[in-house]
């Protein structure tokens, strides 16, 4: 609860307004929903500017359904489910319609926000890279944002990346998406004047390690501007990518 | 070379007013100058929008001024010198003022800018961390930033947080620094609604690693909206701080 | 053995109430017997005051038929086998009934325990860390100990923890149970005033590193009363806190 | 602050007691005080049981002897600070007098508790883990506990250890200290029937990697009733020791 | 574009010959194509004087199917595909024909080399080893290199190895393969008077860990005039022997 | 080639009973057959006083029959096969009968010797190790050693390993297995005055990490006497003890 | 104690020879001293047939003093002190004279053995490992054995080992001391008939870390009959070295 | 000894023209000196074409006069002495008068080669990392090849790289040294037609781990034509490097 919100609480009790226990219980009912394998959190959008997003690795089908259905109860009718195979997207679907894409292993309950803003730029290295570049695209929509795709930019041939400096120095964001040796968040670094967020991905192989090579060259970034997501991880780069996009100015 | 450079180059080789050779010349003449062991980059600032820096860590006092020197020459008056030791300081001071932020092992040469802006709320968990705090509180100031610092909230004692929630809650961007088990970055990734830069420190003692299991934490954060920077690199996330604290609005 | 045993034995021997080589086959007679593939410890009740437990996971079920049977045979009725998978389960059932808990992983043949005591408080960060909560729980429930289980209350939103505040300071133990950055131990262990026991799940992806992540994370826990046990190791951290909910006062 | 706070605070502002902004005022006046470099908590003994202790490491002695004033003037004149080399107690000690545990690293401001309860075994492997061990025993004794020493029982030769084992069992807590291959843990979690809590040390040379044999040798003890603190954290096994043997009875 | 045809161009804009936005539309119509979720490089032929590859695991039958396609319309027809499982071979066959080296894991598209040069020694340690020194022996082949087969024979028994001295002692180039130890490399290294690529593989179990004994094996090879690749990367240590084995003289 | 065969070649050649050329022909002559996919050394036993064995792990069952029959062809009629998978032992079995020992994988192709040898001890921390310690019993056997088998005497109880002391008192060479701590070769190490070859296994989970946490507790044993191989090489340590076992006494 | 030892004891506690309680005293009287900081083992020759070497690393001059009295005391006059570096020994010198073998690092009180028996030979890859060849080197002399160095035979001029052949082929065992890529182990495993214990160095730089290059070699070796033993342990090699070398005949 | 070396000594025997024991001494007489510390190699000129360098690293001054010495005498005067620091230059300077190159920590005693052939472009990100830079250049000036010194053109300003486009597409060989990220060797790799040699270096802080995240981002390089050497070995990129530029054409 924020100051506001327990200076009003008090004045209402100290008015009379409402009983102590009634006061009391207001604090204890927390924005959440006790789901018992789930606490999910509708108090988020306000909190963070974002909904509650249902990261769908460590569920079961049966949880996410449950899950779901307590947003909708709550209000939140658009959906966004991460990390979510196939079998379980069509298991949900027969319960709750859902939109599917295959790519990005994301489901979409309700739709996606026709009005989107500003401009991400997401770049991979290489062809391999791309579900993890679609897990961020289609999660960078979803939150409000317009998205341009380079794929396969990658530092082997340089005059690929070159090519599209205008759309690089054109974007509000760029999301670099690289395995092997991930130099590509270097290079674009080096080019860009806006914010760049690395994702390093475990595309490769020996002493990629999984991804690792990339992470710590990302992370070595001799370029300034850049910072770095977990391996793998489109969703949170772009949803750091969608704050940063929707930042008003400093006026504003 | 941008697009639109080239534009005007070809047109002024078509109407004759400059000759082949001095376009191709033109074209060579890098922005930036030879001194063998650096070839600082005098296009940095339009390129990146910030004027280039000196990371003076693996650099000798003559190499720093002689770098400084040729940035004067170009017309950079005011340099940001980082991780640089005192001994090194003093040595360059004698041909060169600057102003020496111990804490920050920080230098510079010319003035901080008088305007700042925005707000960066600069977090850390503990006493120990404070030179990696202030090395990203000076480079933000330097970088025309207002700044809050938050030293010693670490998540042991929560409610040393949860009293700021406010400045957290108002903040542009926050820099959350910790080192141990950098639990700090996702205490606040939970709480903030802006973007959130983590800095895991090399703070702590045997399986902290140098930073590792801080940095490891991070990466790992369960909360959206976070993104890492290499270990001890305070000046890294204060520079793409500033960059997300000094964006136009959409429609501006 | 123990020296009162030791002393009583010498003196039957100085007595002349047993021959010289009835004591020395007294002494090798040691209190497991030998399977070949296992040699099941009958003493460990009387050593640690608990019953030898059954760890399933390198073993066939026919080793683990024999291993109970020999239990059984000893006089010890209620065993706890863990890391048992569903197909070895029902191969065992069909000679000895156990009832199995599928989410832990965990077979019991005989009972539980009718009377509990105390109070441990099983709290994890996500629902993808329940698997690992239940082996704790059920592990607890088997050995004696009521328990509470608070799933789901990972840092990103802190606010489903604090809502807990009033079970977690009147927990006798605590087990703090995640995957990812493992944030959650730093916190809880912040909170109580009770010994909390880590343990860090391989739930995550990428520099999780199957839970090396949280691992470091909880090792290097800012927060003093924290101590760790094996990536995933519910049983363990569920026999040391019973252990330590068992503790008589200091008086008594 | 706990919900029985609330309440009251909550019937004042009801009753007419207190003003709303008053009540406000006390839930922001949190129990710390901010020193700009550190904020010492004072709520920390109510909350844990035990006062704030000084991690002395990453501490300038001014640092140190700033927070120690203040804690005095919060009323806390007993201080432990850990991690205190000689040169900055030396410091310290002119500005206000202070016990220094030379083998332990630790100063202590005040006195030492004289009363002790129960009984803390702390074992070592080797001579040369003795520095840990008496952090721990010294942290042990701050905190009220009684501790038996047993220094140098590595399992290289066992019957220096089983010679103790009355010692070992009638322990309410025992903290197994040791480097190289950290196995003195498994053998005493095999023996003892009260909690084991094992510090892996840095001592050793090549393959040991700082303490990292010993920590992973630990965290995978074969015997129930082991867990872990970070490598040389002599302190943090105190504490939680110390945690574990003031438990009260069940009943009591 | 090289400086050379900047030049021409900037000359055919000065002599009027084309037009300015064709000189601009020449500079961005880049030499390679845009499949969307891949661009070949056609330009890589005259930039490293050999043909673009296809790295066929991340890739879908399709995608390959389509880049080969892609190639042929820009007149490559000899097209070698590296890392292609039987399977996808199998579907690509059914579009466009291709030969299938089983053991490499490469297919061909068109044909080989008829005419090859100078000589290439590849050897490895063991049996197991062969599937990636097939990958090296194929690629040199379908790059131009003669070839020598030296299969099993590791340092066990050196006198395998020895025997062949004069294969070695001839060769322009030697791919040393190896996993396990690697210690091939540098025995090899010691006897060889040309470069020797070294491969390390993930053949082994155990502290092999995949390859990374080999490789920090071969890594640190007490033999001068080695270098090191990925691990298992028999494709880029083919590539460059055979930069090295196409090298003219220095006066040619 | 050894120096006395040198010295007799030499010398036969200055007779002139040999010609230069078959002198040569002599020299590269070298005691192995090439089968192209291996080269198997029919000169070990002499030079190793043990017959080559064929690691199946990497090898096709083809394979495996090719280098069986070239070692029959050589007069090796005995022939040891590890690391074999059922499924390839029966295809072998078709073309050359051979007994597969299902828990050690390990097949026989002509039959083990009927005397043996002093006597090796085999002792396993667990029942999950027991594969392993098959392999080296299996192997011992196999070379001519007496074998005595102590499984699942781990330091968890370790009366169960100290009922044993007259067995391990007694061997020439004891073999120590374990995985998870490891801290069974320290036990051992310390017993013992006989030469002990510890095996670190990859049994256990989490911070075992595949057998790491076991082998560097073995290679830091704080007790003298202990060397140690890869990681679940059973193989490995039985070939070394039965070399020390096979040992003649100094004068003999 | 041995069973041989308890029968007698009990035989006589019934013979009434000795009472119960000094039967207890007996068994209760181990063989070492407890001085504190360390239990010296006294029981050490009759249990390993080697007497208690002390580590000097870490321990300090009073320490070793201490425990080199009380070995006096109880009878042992020649004692090896490792790790001992050239300060501390001078400080014992005052008090206890000795010899000190300053490139190994050792201190001997009391003498050498006078006879010496068998052949070790102690072989290093470069001039650099030295200092850890000595300590084996002198040590094994210590123990009673002959020894052979064979320093700077590394494998990049593998000519130089082969030479030694002879040397190699009549050695009772071998120490391999390697830093770098440590391929000397296996090389000379293929070579030798008798037992190689590897020990690899520190010494190397980069990716050498420490050693670990050069121990994943040796434990990964192909060789047969190689063990290895912790980074830069000399001493364990030796130890080991020489109760292999001191082995009787099977029938002695 | 090469095969036509061993067939003109069997001639020579066969003709009587030496006798068998002279014959033997010969082949046994190996074509380096012992003395003790080391066996400099004076084959190595006609084995590999490149005289024997001493790595000054690991030995005192006095072992590396010692060698010199025995090198001179055996007809190389001039000797590259690699990873001298100053202190001991000057001390053999006393001896033997030595060039010392301070940036390269080299030492040359006799003269550089006067003629140098081909082209050897030496880049570095950064001007750290220049001293490795130096000691590949001399290196390579020394072993008789004409270098290009590119310092400062890293990838965070790639227009300092591309402007040297030409050189880079002019050389025989390139090194490629950079620390941090190690981005540099796939953009130069990708450029370049000619084999590039990467080196690593530990320039660098934090996650760069002393040369990791460069070694594994070279290793991964996703630019074909480019191998790998140690972490700071600039001495091993120039070997082979110098011995690429050498090589003659495929027909002279």
């Amino acid at each position: 609860m924020e100051q506001n919100e327990i200076r009003k609480l008090l004045q209402n009790v100290a008015n009379g307004d409402i009983l102590v226990d009634d006061a009391l219980l207001h604090i204890k009912n927390e924005p959440f929903e006790d789901l018992g394998y789930a606490k999910p959190d509708f108090h988020r959008k306000s909190r963070q500017g974002v909904s509650e997003v249902i990261y769908g690795a460590g569920k079961t089908a049966e949880q996410i359904i449950g899950i779901s259905k307590s947003f909708a109860e709550h209000g939140q009718k658009d959906i966004l489910i991460t990390r979510l195979d196939k079998a379980k997207a069509e298991k949900i679907n027969k319960e709750i319609p859902l939109d599917y894409y295959d790519m990005a292993n994301i489901g979409i309950i309700g739709s996606m926000p026709k009005e989107r803003v500003g401009k991400i730029v997401i770049a991979t290295g290489g062809t391999s890279d791309i579900p993890i570049a679609e897990e961020a695209a289609i999660t960078a929509e979803m939150l409000g944002n317009n998205t341009v795709r380079l794929y396969d930019v990658g530092v082997a041939g340089i005059h690929r990346l070159l090519t599209h400096t205008e759309e690089i120095m054109t974007a509000r964001v760029v999301i670099a998406i690289a395995g092997m040796e991930g130099a590509l968040a270097s290079v674009i670094g080096g080019l860009a004047d806006c914010p760049v967020i690395a994702v390093p991905t475990s595309v490769g192989y020996g002493a990629s390690f999984g991804g690792i090579a990339a992470l710590l060259s990302m992370l070595n970034s001799c370029a300034s501007g850049v910072s770095v997501v977990n391996i793998d991880n489109g969703f949170g780069a772009a949803f750091q990518a969608s704050m940063i996009n929707h930042m008003g100015g400093l006026n504003e």
